[in-house]
């Protein structure tokens, strides 16, 4: 199959001009003024912007925590994401403790092969690491899933403490891998957690309190100290505030380069939602929303080049399952549905507002990540040679974001009348269209799993 | 006329890939796999790296200066630029205290105009503001002269006070423009070259002990709290160590983006070589180099986003130019030849090295400086309707740089001796073969002056 | 003449004890449990606090600015000191551009001989340092003046620029003094006050907004890097705000140690007083009164141990003369009354409300001052051999203060209505009981002239 | 019993003069110049200084760690303390992980009461805080011990959580108690231990090359910002370098105020040592020997107010008992002798070569520790009331310190050799003559437990 996508507004991580973009199977051929091919299809993108399809690295689909399951699956969540223009997600495998990488990967598989429709990868999330599971890093590099996660938080869940980490970071750069790292202070958050629901208070409200600043700019300091001293390639997750990201700005003054995610939700929602009569849960994720403040540091900190991504860390819960904790925040599951909404919202917050240019929107949502996590170029920017995953959007069109009209498997939004200028029109996923007029043309098991090469911490 | 280049590596600041690139004219027409046009030339890149023309926005050509002239003209500086892989340079146009920005335009106009072999663009340097010069901001603005230089040093010739700088700011941020600055605090500097003059302290040596780190630290904090207080877009010249890097680097915390050059040399050279023995008056610049600490310094700022473009300062002397300061290092005309090493020095440096990506040298060395400076996208990469400005680069070729070979008009090289991996064969300007097999095949007044655009502070 | 204080609660910056004091002639001979020394006066300090006669470094009497003299005289200044519990002053002489140190030694001798009622001593203000004046920095020593002011504002009558700066930092290190400055920087100032005035905003409030934090931060980074690169000792006056202090605290990470000194209205008053109706004047001094945030900071600074002292930069004016500037802030005179509140606000509002413990108090107050400005162990601490400048404090006692009941020349107070819990009893000044029942039992001319010891940059 | 010492050169925190002192009892009853007392006791400390008898808040006396005990006992450990010129120590209880606070202060009072020659207190290890430990807070505060000591390494043995961490905070704060920490990542050394072993790298480098700087730096980052969070008054035990106290100098930009304590040994001696030839041992204490750099940021952070006590974590082992880890560096008891010789190598190296004034000397080695752990004013000063904890020392007697000499129960010296200049010649401990002429003069039993008052942060 071959596409002619004609006369878009192309743009890059690099480049902003006018051209046709010429599409031969799965992959980009040529890109220039009034090219000469004849294409089974052809699509006139005059007036559109033309970018590469989002990749979004913090999904969790059809996922195993707190009692129930993320209501995304795989099929739910990456079709939702291609509406949303992101083509390729990185969803996380959970060792479980006591357990081999290899069980989880598994089955992760399990649920995932065959089912995703847009495509996909895998972090490695170690929760135990040791002697038996050290093997398992090289063995999950030559898989392809070439990072891994750890956390810092959920004691006797999912966290590894500092000695651990430390181990697992001298491995994982000896192999050519990088540590992404949920940084925030598990002792700390679980012992506020304790005391407000010791005291009786148990509001939304009291999720957001029992994770203050600095449970997350301490555990910051000390990832970025670890990593410092191992020289391992390190990630911050979900980074939301200030202080977090004042670790990594002090730890420019040592020369060191990590890099650091944050998520939509934190450029453009505050910590005043928790209060929000009834409604509060919507927002309980972890780490929580901030302030305002925190805002201006992460839209600043884009700019800087220190905030390198920005994802979604999409973790869906239906009302039902989030109203487990209708009595107690502490059970209600911790997420947020955003993977739809991730690009339209950056267009419209970043670009047509104009804190951030068009190419540095396109670098934040989709060559960054590709990049870092070693799936470029044949992920992340439009060149030839690389799959055509791409985006055709109408920059000036305006709509409202609603649970009414979204792709996810959730029954609210937490962006529900949100007005964005922006629209993801026509989606091709390795030259397929994959979505066209609020249509989804591809089917369940059409996303393929993306191996990812190592990684070397500088892009 | 119509060149084909066939098959080489693309570089550009976000991508790597293989393809051809069909040009028309001066522009580019078309990237492609296996391009299906016809060219009046075609040129075959296989194993070859293909990436954009360098913009060098940092040189001094034909510039009076300490009773001399810079010993590049327009002719020879851009013909050297060009056989080094730079295509397009900003050269800075003085304004005569007492006297107008216009005056000072046309009287480099004189010397610029149809001398030029590769293109040029021009920085305003403003040393006398005052309500008479007000207005002239927005008219230069008008010619495209976008940016505009300041001195903290050189007092009596150059330097503007704070009181100018933040007036000046303001005139600028108004009418579209950002400002470069010179941060080292000039009368510290004047304080210790004196002493060191009266203490007979007159080697080389001196010039380098009479500029120590704090002179440019401190004025680089100086500069940072105007242009936070002005909001006017920011960028330093030439900044060379740690401690002024620090200021930047301190500066992120209250969100404040500045734009940050390095040149080549303070990469590379440090202050070891002011006690060579006869020939340390060819690294008498200012500032001056430093230690491996700052090298450091600066290489990593590349990787953490924070230094965003490498320059050189080029401004040669002959020796016998630089000898009327043999016995008196504050005689000896300041500034050191590299506009035609560049590239291959940083190439062989930063990529082959493997401390940079090939992407983030294409982005330091011509992106971002067309993209800071308003050049882009006709400037700065390969992309269609870009002018067609393309270096074809041996990544393998090993050569040795010497002034025996060596296009700068200067008999003596900062590098003599130095071996570099990596070799400019070929370069199109505007289309036109302009480099290739050691000649010039573009003559006097082939370079064009490009008129540049407003400025946004960030990229 | 002996006097012995009975039974009171002695406080020095180390101690806090009950005691007798027991004095022969000026100095202080025992203190101890039931002396049984036989005196002719006898006081009874049961239920008092006693501690030493407060040292203010920085008043201005008697001075010739902005066309007018600030209105209390060495007498009258010296005298409301002597009612606030300050036994000793430091003022400054002011050296005229284009004139010699000693020329202005004389005058100010000419004002303050034979007329000063408690003991004083000198700065030298250095406004033109040259050749000329560089071997009378050793002579000034040697007359006991070993601190030299600088400004860094106020450009064609106070200020010097940074390269006399660094060249009388190298002179006064050499001999044993110690530098001051007034850390503003006057270009931006300049600049901002006559934006302001062309803008026609000519209240108080333009004041304050033509002096905004950065203008001090930025001077107070500048002297820290001088100082540190010089090694003079230094010592900031009247800092204001956390930008300035942050500076301070930066330079601890590269092991300097400078000195600052906060005043009284810094620490309780904020810049809001600028918009009260026609009142606004009373508080145009510079730098101006800041924010909250800037008040907790200093706070903070003291208990740091990073504010070494808290002085009143009293510059009174009575309302006519701050009525020059009815229609134009630039033209009131900058100053603000305060010598003889200093003592019992610093009290009420740090001590009796726990911010500071009273060791604290005597410390920033007192001690610290005396040891600094090479005073200690004359003046400064209730010790063996000490002056008897001693102070007998009702910690209880509340009054308000006002101009109705202050001795201060100047016919408003800026604290007019505020209630404070403590009092100054009785004040004792080298032996003689000059203060007592609200009555000066001291006269004109009593007061001696402090010649100062050489300093050392630690204490 | 009394005594008059007449005619030395008195030291304090603040003062310095010269007086007689008379002692009455176990106190102070005047200070004066030819004091009219008679007295049992005259001594003559013509040319002599006097000055308040240290206190040494951190030494571990007959203490159960790592298989034996510590090989001072209160007896000798408490005497060799008032030969150095130590006349009040606090030595620290440990609880046992499982068991309560009492019965640690019960089994630590069963070594020390009756057996103590020198003055001591308690701090409370709290290694396994929980529920019913809590209510233990108060009651201990209650027996006088108002410092709880917590420490961050030592996992399964002494560590607590940062849980447990922040709840003690929170306990201890409004107790109106102060956590001392133990601040290095014990997660981090475990590992860097646990892989030089099982790499066969046993010998005493490996004790340093396991406690990297970064495992102290970012403890402490982590305990200032816990402390900042709950507001609880925090000090940090034995900080050895520049890293651990930017994380405090960084702490003063939001206004926190932490004391900081380092020990004689990191101000003089590096890491060098565990290279000497099968002598290494000797300084196997945890934290390790620093860097030079270290040295000289810990002699600065004194000058600058933010450390503000110089202690020893006196804990000695024979070199029979440091010979348990022949082969294996982990198995060295970890401690090092220092109690006798505190004060004099501080005077010799700090006040005798001009790095601290003689009154910093006396603050930072009696009156801060006093004040801080709230023994402040019975001791740690010379004043009225005070204990007559006095030392008489000549500033001029050069000695060498030496095993063979010292009186600490340890066969070897970590200063074997290192001549001395100033001579503890006479202590009195509460009006006794505890030593004179090299002799101890009060007998086991003498020395007597100090209560503590609740301490406020502040001093």
């Amino acid at each position: 199959m071959s596409v002619l996508i004609k006369n878009g507004r192309v743009i890059t991580a690099a480049d902003d001009y006018h051209a046709d973009i010429f599409i031969e199977g799965e992959k980009i051929k040529a890109i220039g003024k009034d090219l000469p091919f004849e294409a089974e299809r052809s699509i006139d993108a005059n007036g559109m912007l033309v970018f590469p399809g989002g990749v979004d690295p913090h999904v969790h689909l059809d996922m195993p925590f707190m009692g129930t399951f993320s209501s995304d699956t795989h099929e739910t969540g990456t079709r939702a994401a291609l509406f949303g223009g992101t083509t390729t997600v990185i969803d996380f495998v959970l060792q479980k403790q006591g357990h081999s990488l290899r069980e989880a990967l598994d089955e992760w598989n399990g649920r995932a092969v065959g089912n995703a429709v847009g495509d996909y990868s895998f972090h490695m999330a170690v929760t135990d690491y040791n002697d038996k599971v050290k093997p398992e890093i090289k063995e999950m590099i030559e898989e392809g899933i070439t990072s891994f996660k750890t956390f810092m938080a959920y004691k006797g869940a999912l966290m590894i403490d500092d000695r651990q980490m430390i181990g697992l970071m001298e491995e994982v750069k000896k192999q050519g891998g990088l540590i992404n790292v949920h940084a925030t202070n598990g002792d700390m958050i679980d012992y506020l957690i304790q005391k407000h629901r010791s005291e009786g208070k148990l509001t939304p409200l009291y999720h957001y309190l029992s994770q203050p600043e600095v449970t997350e700019a301490e555990a910051s300091e000390r990832f970025v100290d670890m990593a410092n001293y191992t020289g391992c390639p390190g990630y911050i997750v979900h980074l939301t505030c200030e202080g977090a990201l004042n670790a990594v700005r002090n730890a420019t003054r040592r020369n060191q380069k990590v890099f650091v995610e944050t998520c939509i939700q934190y450029l453009l929602l505050d910590a005043s939602l928790y209060e929000k009569d009834g409604e509060g849960a919507k927002w309980v994720m972890s780490p929580p929303l901030r302030q305002k403040k925190d805002q201006e540091t992460l839209w600043a900190g884009i700019n800087q080049g220190l905030v390198n991504v920005v994802a979604t860390d999409h973790c869906p819960f239906l009302w039902e399952q989030k109203m487990m904790g209708a009595n107690d925040f502490s059970k209600i599951p911790n997420g947020h549905p955003a993977i739809e909404n991730r690009l339209e919202l950056l267009y419209s917050e970043g670009v047509h507002k104009g804190r951030i240019t068009p190419n540095k929107f396109v670098e934040v949502a989709s060559t960054n990540p590709a990049k870092i996590f070693g799936m470029y170029p044949r992920k992340g920017t439009l060149a030839v040679d690389s799959d055509a995953d791409i985006v055709i959007f109408d920059p000036d069109k305006k709509h409202v974001l609603s649970a009414q009209t979204h792709h996810m498997n959730v029954d609210y939004s937490g962006y529900e009348g949100w007005e964005v200028t922006g629209k993801v029109e026509t989606v091709l996923l390795r030259g397929e269209v994959a979505i066209d007029q609020n249509k989804c043309l591809v089917g369940k098991g059409y996303g393929q799993f993306i191996k990812r090469n190592k990684v070397v911490g500088i892009v």
